[in-house]
């Protein structure tokens, strides 16, 4: 089978070392490797091949076309053209996918070829082949994830070794599990298209990770960390949607996480997505959701699917658009900090307002752990104190349920 | 599409409840069910094509034949016929797979049919699929898991409510997760057949089960978990097998898990299989290990991939069969208990013939952990302690590392 590659970074490498690894096994020929420049790889491996045409990839009548350029542009254009000209795609690309997703499984279906991308989700675990094919006689009803190594990686540095948010992320960047601008890991943004895409996948439903409510860890303090301590949690940033009676509700925060929760056993750039399902309950995947070599083996899988023929479609992305609820409207848990308190006056309003509320620290600042019909009830009781000037300023952690 | 169904109990009424869900999606037909007594099952659902006579489900022309028997005979004589009259074949009997999985997929091949059986391990948990499909990149060199979900209930009672081996058990049997005779849960038989299954397709080379190190749990007393507790520990009953240099190693038995690992976060009837990849690094699937309908979904998601026409068999169970080592080679630590123990000079052999031992509790018997170069070198020492009557009785847990 004759492959193009589009881009040479980290995870084009760790695929061609796994094709090179079992050429005895699978007659995979690399066609070509689309760079921008062709001079600084001329050292690598298959520098034979290497071009900074996309022509000569198209001209090469490759079976298959593997996008690892990422970015919306121009690696939508180049998968538009590989599907319209009947050559199968894969693709590690959550950003695109989360874009464009619909318009190219279309046109896939149209031309008789598939679109693969198990890489862009959870970096090398087997997820959704999995979620696709082992599951289909479920209704899934609720997905909850670590879907981001970097700030999972930032948050188990805090909680490890009592770092703030800024050194956790200075050493994340040495290490190199986080970019120089942090911004879409940090923020929530690529684990919002991740869970997009489980969402999608698992509902059944079109839905968009801008349409989540999107929270990142980039305000949270070793202070929040040692509650969580005190609390028998950990601080983690989960991605959620639940679906119920047809309605999406999901998020991607950080959130509390008991000690007994499997969540919190996943540390460092490990990813971890559960999946509950009605026959068979909730089910979990943990591996590398990132790295070289272990998106590089996510690929690998999607091309022998194809080598394979095993080349069906995922209509989901083709079906209609939900709107997502974005608060958490069943009874929940929070840890709620307030600056510069009027001690008394907050806890009044929280007995008064919410189901239970327990202090937990009321030293420069007042710490509550409060159980409350919805998240709708703690924004009102928090508004109202902000309202009356009861504190300075304030915080909210939710805790996972 | 047609199928006959071998068998009526739990997994197979839900495997029927699946197929009925999902009748809009996917055309099944349900053309027998093969059951002892007709009468007995005279009430359920689909009692119109219940049979007690192999021969109608073989006049039926079935597509798929499913078996939901268990027991070696008459399955394995069923699907024999089924796949040499090319039927394809989903079983769930890994008692059967462990025996004679060999010449089935042989006989599959032969007559250009398949026969699926990812129920076998780990009840509803995809993980032979993602192993065979996903993981095909890797070289896989070691599996660490649960994979008996009746002894993992027992011994997370122990563990939670401080109950005896026996209490627990009674428990297990009351609540139906374990069986009247529960000798194949309790002494790793079943583990075993599922670490084999396991093994055989990940390190592509034919492993018997009877061929591990297998250990029950049924010797683990309350004074062990209390000093896992002691420890940071929790007692699991692990299948553990390792590939190195072509040569295998492994047990199924009751280690102590670290309370870091993930492995202790699986509690009653879940079960976890951890692999690890060259390229992937360490991936774990988690669920629910038994029941009616997690198994049935697994059954299930075999039967779409006939319905699919992905037909591919697996060879490994036709390689050739390798020794399996039943002794951990490596460095090692254990959890050694002597009663009646002439306390000084036990210590003194362990110190004398160990790397490290640190006692860590010295009332009516001694306990002590112990840091080895090998198993061997701990099983030596234990005989010499015996042979020279330092203590009356003895017992090792090792550590899972």
């Amino acid at each position: 089978m004759k492959i193009g590659i589009l881009g040479y970074g980290t995870v084009a490498s760790g695929l061609v070392d796994i094709i090179d690894n079992n050429k005895d096994k699978r007659d995979i020929s690399i066609e070509g490797i689309l760079v921008r420049d062709v001079s600084k790889h001329a050292h690598r491996k298959h520098a034979e091949v290497l071009t900074s045409d996309i022509e000569d990839i198209f001209n090469k009548d490759v079976d298959v076309i593997v996008e690892l350029l990422g970015g919306l542009h121009p690696s939508y254009e180049y998968l538009k053209r590989a599907l319209e000209n009947k050559i199968n795609v894969v693709t590690a690309n959550k950003d695109m996918l989360a874009e464009f997703g619909g318009e190219l499984v279309s046109i896939a279906k149209e031309n008789g070829v598939c679109i693969k991308f198990e890489a862009s989700v959870g970096g090398g675990i087997p997820v959704l082949k999995p979620l696709i094919e082992s599951l289909e006689g479920n209704e899934i009803d609720s997905i909850s994830a670590i879907l981001n190594g970097t700030t999972n990686f930032i948050l188990s540095k805090m909680y490890d070794e009592n770092l703030s948010y800024d050194e956790a992320l200075k050493q994340a960047q040495e290490l190199g599990f986080a970019e120089a601008n942090p911004e879409s890991d940090v923020m929530g943004y690529d684990a919002g298209r991740k869970l997009s895409i489980l969402s999608t996948l698992s509902f059944k439903k079109r839905i968009y990770w801008k349409d989540f409510y999107l929270e990142g860890i980039n305000n949270i303090e070793p202070k929040d960390i040692e509650y969580a301590k005190q609390l028998g949690c950990k601080i983690k940033l989960v991605g959620r949607s639940k679906i119920n009676n047809g309605k999406v509700n999901g998020y991607v925060r950080p959130v509390l996480v008991g000690n007994d929760d499997i969540i919190s056993k996943i540390d460092n750039e490990f990813n971890i997505i559960v999946v509950n399902g009605d026959f068979l309950g909730e089910v979990s995947f943990v591996g590398k959701g990132a790295g070289k070599d272990a998106t590089g083996s996510a690929v690998y899988a999607d091309v022998l699917d194809i080598y394979d023929h095993r080349l069906n479609n995922v209509d989901a992305f083709i079906k209609e658009k939900v709107d997502v609820d974005k608060v958490v409207s069943h009874e929940c848990k929070a840890l709620l900090r307030f600056k510069k308190p009027q001690k008394d006056k907050i806890i009044s309003v929280l007995k008064d307002k919410l189901i239970d509320s327990k202090v937990i620290a009321q030293d420069d600042e007042l710490a509550v752990v409060v159980d409350a019909p919805s998240e709708c009830a703690i924004n009102d009781s928090i508004k109202f104190i902000k309202d009356n000037n009861y504190c300075e300023d304030s915080s909210k952690i939710l805790k996972l349920s």
